[in-house]
């Protein structure tokens, strides 16, 4: 099904729109070369400085000189729910603020601007420079921690030090960031994720996926010199785009051990567990509306990541994918392995990450659950819980200098530690119970009944008993019960007696002894040897390549294409005519009153949403779509099916991004919405009305 | 983790218990050589006829001359839980009949006792000789339908054509049946499966997992010639230990494309669909204690798939054992192509059988979904479907010449049929909707809403709304109702408007097309091919071999024995006192009261369960372990964790049997219940008391 990866780069590259590439390395020539047009500097700057990031992992552009955000509907999810109650489900209803007035807080959103970006690889290797393992892996956490600091000299300034190429290059980034943020407008959930899970990942699509949310500043509506204008005619097959945007994660540089490590290891254990959890929480759901409620956005996250990562899954199995995966390994390790120089400094890091891949095999129950994996705090799947942690925690952390903290702990990372622990985010015990319970249920299954840790945590109770012991033995939804504690430190959390504080310092010597195991035998081996392989990579195939995603800002260019796939071909651009037809009026394919009301106003030609060959993944949701005069044309909010392998490598032919059109976007505001708000800070004052 | 499948069975013969052995080639002299003794004809006849086989998927043995037999409690389950009511819960209270007539009839259980094999494999050679593909599966179906009609001559009779070494040999068994089984003897649940889904398929273990069953015959218990005895004394470490029973399905004998196949397709798909169910289940039961209650039984059901396959899918994932499988097909295939005569008859066959598997993939989802799969009526996963399903094939299959019928409406298999057709057993509306509900989701996200059957099914319904229709327009819970249908014939069932025949009516031309397509390009090809491949096997290594398991009689010999693993030695014997250490009073830890009274009057030094080295698998369960002198020792209920890749290859050093001792038995009838029913019927004279 998948063809290329980067280590087949040189080959591909002139046929297929490969590359999520940085604003410093953007390959404009070649852009030009295929499409007649390439962006210069000043072109790339406006882009970057109008796109920005949701630090929970997501994308967005600013649309108005005031601060307008535009992002997906499932980017804004938390704020639209967490804005909710039971008398008022905003994710049913959708949100319209008519006033600057009513616009609403989102407890959990923060926005990042990238301001700069600086090279400090010269520096990182100095920091590390002979030392290995353990040694090695806290250096570079300690001198990372350290530039941060440096660089974010107030909490309106995030700084991060991202890792590229796996270890080729340290870049500091530096962030505006905005934790004032407010909901603007959301539409309703039904149009919002028309299809719901059946579409998920699949095109043709009829889906109005989009929020408006707003950056403020001391109070009051952000200034945002840099925005993005309006598109008067949306997208139309064949049309030249670009996508800013963050992709969170890839995985193409991975070697063979890694990816047989996600195929047979991580990837089954994710997709099981999501799989049970789905079946529980649709069966949650089922207890009445308000259980149903208060347990939707996790459920809509749990099957978006399950459909996701399946056909990641899916894509590792695909034999003639995986072959090109280790033919092209083998073939670059004899590249090395033929100068004795690069053999001497690079030879061994394949075998060494083999070995900590096996390493991590054994560990993976225990980390995961006791410390955290991929769904993070496996084993305690609790707001209450989460906050717990961080109390108990950070009352050790932060007697510690900087830079020997856990790396979530060091003074960078605060703002965004408090704005998550400070969150006026509402907390239900009945479901608070019921994800502790089941996660819980999943710990004891993995250590095992006899596992010392399980003896101590649960003695003679059941998860449920204990879940709900915890739960109800907590004052920990009150936020000002948190904030005393944390301001009271390290004295204040051992001289409480509130159940889930008691439950994580019960395990927090046991997840920080596996958190320790797991760093030094096996971070400390990947990153290491990660780094060796990047920099053999750089060396030999130079900045002609982009680096793996990391949830940093990144360009990609392609044009409005459909597809061919089964036989089927499938054109790039639906209408809103095929929204009505496939509404049966059942749950997922049911078209909220609005629309239905609006429909005689409607004009049902108007392009609905539409599939690029941009290479996207995962972080670019609310991702704009980007004309070549830097204008709006669509809002990425899903890829095709045949994206989902685009962690491991990128298919030209098959793999597409998908939007909703500009065009729908003002078609909905105007006629469904009447959102004349909105509409007025981004329609172009040349499309007139 | 596992070593050694058969074809390396030549070289570890000598050092590992290995071998589900027919009656007709047991390895008399190899036992005698390793363990001193030898079972002669006479023992081995007398061990087959005493034993007996639950057609529902377990095993038996017979313990008293009036027709008692011993099997697990697992294996009477569906009995012991269609005997409870709302107010009266046998899974809970356990159930003993103090007298004849109080023993319960089990609605859907038939026991079946081998009375003689006949080698038919000629004349099915000569029916398919020189057809390919369809015509030969066709043919080789028709001529298994005849064979089984002729010696059936009676409903008491049951004949089933066993495909032994996957076509290198058919055996023709004719089995007594007994379709009026009784419950005499069950305890509590919580006994049963002590330690529940955490300590399943896991050793040491703390289990009473028996039951009793008596069989009748025209209304009176069934007078039995053949039975066993009671061993006075129990197993201890390095007893020599036979286990009877019906092993169902082992697939040792697989090529590397079917096993690719179980590893990446049909493995990972059930394990996720597994998954679901269970979070499904699991709060389905917080509903209340009747929800509880009726989902309960399918839910141990599940979790005990669950578990099972998980274990068989990380045996696959083992690169060695995988790597293996490879070499010795590569070996085996080699010494086929060295002889030109085997090459031309043989050599095709595995690439044969991978374009097979390959074609499977693309069918999988439909088949499974639409005419059933691994688990049964995958996409309609109801009893009311299943009776609907069955009325609406009978009248069609019943008007066609036998051998042209589908093989599940044959005349031989008609009182199996019948007796589930008519089965008493409750039938619970709310479990039937969510059931209904749960596999109906899973077909559509299968098929994708835009699949014509999909769209034909649903119209405008939800999955639930679908479910709700069907279930509740139905009146096919009335048995009388279901017998004057069947009764009516095709008359009756075209004529019917009961919603539930209507779904069937409605999805039988698909499912029948799905089903001929499956049958007639894929089950064909790899039935022929396989046959090649099995008398490629049998010509080179004889009889020396035993078959993959069919679910038909063997017997395997081993010893009592404990294993090392992870660094750990476990002993092969727990003690009754070992049960009351590891109750926690909580579930799944659960001791019901009956032991808890009974503790002071117990001997705590008894035997409990035990490790043995007899290679067994899923369907063995209820088998008795067997001393050198034929009497009963013990009882089969479960494997070691290291058993689970047992369906793949048999590893000697770490795959242990686990059992029931029979001591334990006679402690707890006598001391906890007070059995003296039971207890008299198969107590040892020679014991005394």
């Amino acid at each position: 099904m998948l063809a290329t990866g980067l280590l087949a780069f040189a080959a591909t590259m002139v046929h297929a729109d490969e590359g999520m590439w940085t604003y410093d390395n953007f390959p404009s020539e070649a852009v030009k070369t295929k499409y007649g047009f390439g962006p210069d500097k000043q072109w790339l700057e406006q882009v970057r400085l109008s796109s920005v990031r949701l630090a929970g992992g997501c994308s967005g552009s600013l649309v108005s000189e005031n601060g307008l955000v535009m992002t997906n509907h499932h980017c804004a999810r938390s704020c639209i729910s967490q804005n909710s109650t039971k008398e008022k489900n905003l994710m049913e209803s959708g949100f319209y603020a008519g006033s600057s007035g009513e616009e609403a807080k989102c407890p959990e959103i923060e926005v990042n601007q990238l301001l700069g970006i600086i090279d400090i690889t010269d520096r990182i290797n100095a920091a590390t420079k002979g030392l290995a393992d353990r040694q090695y892996n806290d250096a570079l956490k300690a001198e990372m921690s350290r530039a941060e600091k440096e660089c974010a000299t107030d909490d309106k300034l995030r700084c991060d030090v991202v890792t590229l190429y796996h270890g080729g290059r340290y870049h500091l980034y530096k962030y505006r960031r905005f934790q004032d943020v407010r909901l603007v407008f959301a539409p309703e959930g039904e149009i919002a994720h028309f299809g719901g899970d059946l579409d998920n990942f699949m095109f043709p699509r009829y889906c109005l996926d989009v929020s408006f949310l707003r950056i403020y500043d001391n109070g009051q509506p952000a200034k945002t010199e840099h925005y993005l204008k309006w598109s008067p005619s949306g997208s139309k097959d064949g049309d030249l785009a670009f996508v800013p945007g963050n992709p969170g994660k890839t995985s193409r540089l991975f070697t063979v051990a890694e990816l047989e490590y996600e195929r047979d290891v991580a990837l089954p254990r994710r997709l099981m567990r999501l799989a049970e959890e789905r079946g529980m929480l649709v069966e949650f759901g089922e207890r009445g509306p308000e259980q149903k409620r208060i347990s939707e956005a996790r459920l809509l996250s749990v099957e978006n990541s399950y459909k996701g990562v399946k056909g990641r899954y899916e894509a590792l199995l695909d034999k003639n994918f995986f072959a090109t995966k280790v033919a092209s390994e083998q073939s670059f390790r004899a590249r090395i392995d033929a100068d004795p120089a690069k053999h001497a400094t690079y030879g061994g890091a394949w075998d060494a990450v083999a070995g900590a891949k096996e390493a991590q095999r054994k560990v993976l129950k225990r980390y995961s659950m006791v410390e955290g994996g991929a769904e993070s705090s496996e084993g305690f799947a609790s707001t209450l819980f989460g906050h717990a942690r961080a109390l108990v925690r950070a009352a050790d952390e932060l007697a510690k200098p900087n830079e020997q903290r856990l790396r979530e702990y060091t003074d960078s990372r605060l703002p965004a530690l408090k704005q998550k622990l400070f969150s006026s985010a509402p907390i239900y015990d009945e479901y608070e119970i019921q994800a502790l319970t089941f996660s819980l249920t999943k710990l004891r299954e993995d250590l095992g009944p006899d596992d010392p840790l399980v003896k101590k945590l649960f003695g003679k109770s059941s998860p449920r008993e204990l879940a709900t012991a915890v739960v109800n033995g907590s004052q920990l939804k009150d936020i000002a019960t948190r904030k005393q504690m944390f301001e009271g430190g390290k004295r204040a959390v051992d001289a409480s007696s509130d159940a889930m504080i008691k439950l994580a310092r019960l395990v927090d010597q046991d997840a920080r002894a596996i958190r320790k195991q797991y760093e030094d035998e096996i971070e400390a081996v990947l990153k290491k040897n990660g780094e060796l392989i990047g920099r053999a990579n750089f060396e030999i195939y130079g900045t002609g390549t982009y680096p793996d995603a990391t949830f940093s800002p990144r360009l990609s260019y392609g044009q409005v294409k459909g597809f061919g796939a089964d036989g089927v071909t499938v054109t790039p651009v639906t209408r809103m005519a095929g929204l009505f037809d496939r509404a049966t009026g059942q749950d997922p394919f049911i078209l909220p009153e609005s629309w239905l009301k609006a429909r005689a106003s409607i004009d049902l030609s108007t392009p609905m949403n539409f599939s690029s060959t941009n290479d996207i993944i995962g972080g670019n949701s609310g991702s704009p779509v980007v004309d070549r005069e830097g204008r709006v044309s669509g809002l990425i909010f899903d890829g095709n099916i045949y994206s989902l392998g685009g962690d491991y490598g990128f298919n030209g032919s098959v793999n597409r991004a998908v939007a909703v059109d500009s065009s729908a976007l003002l078609e909905a505001l105007d006629k469904v919405y009447h959102a004349t708000r909105v509409l007025d800070e981004i329609r172009p004052k040349s499309a007139g009305r």
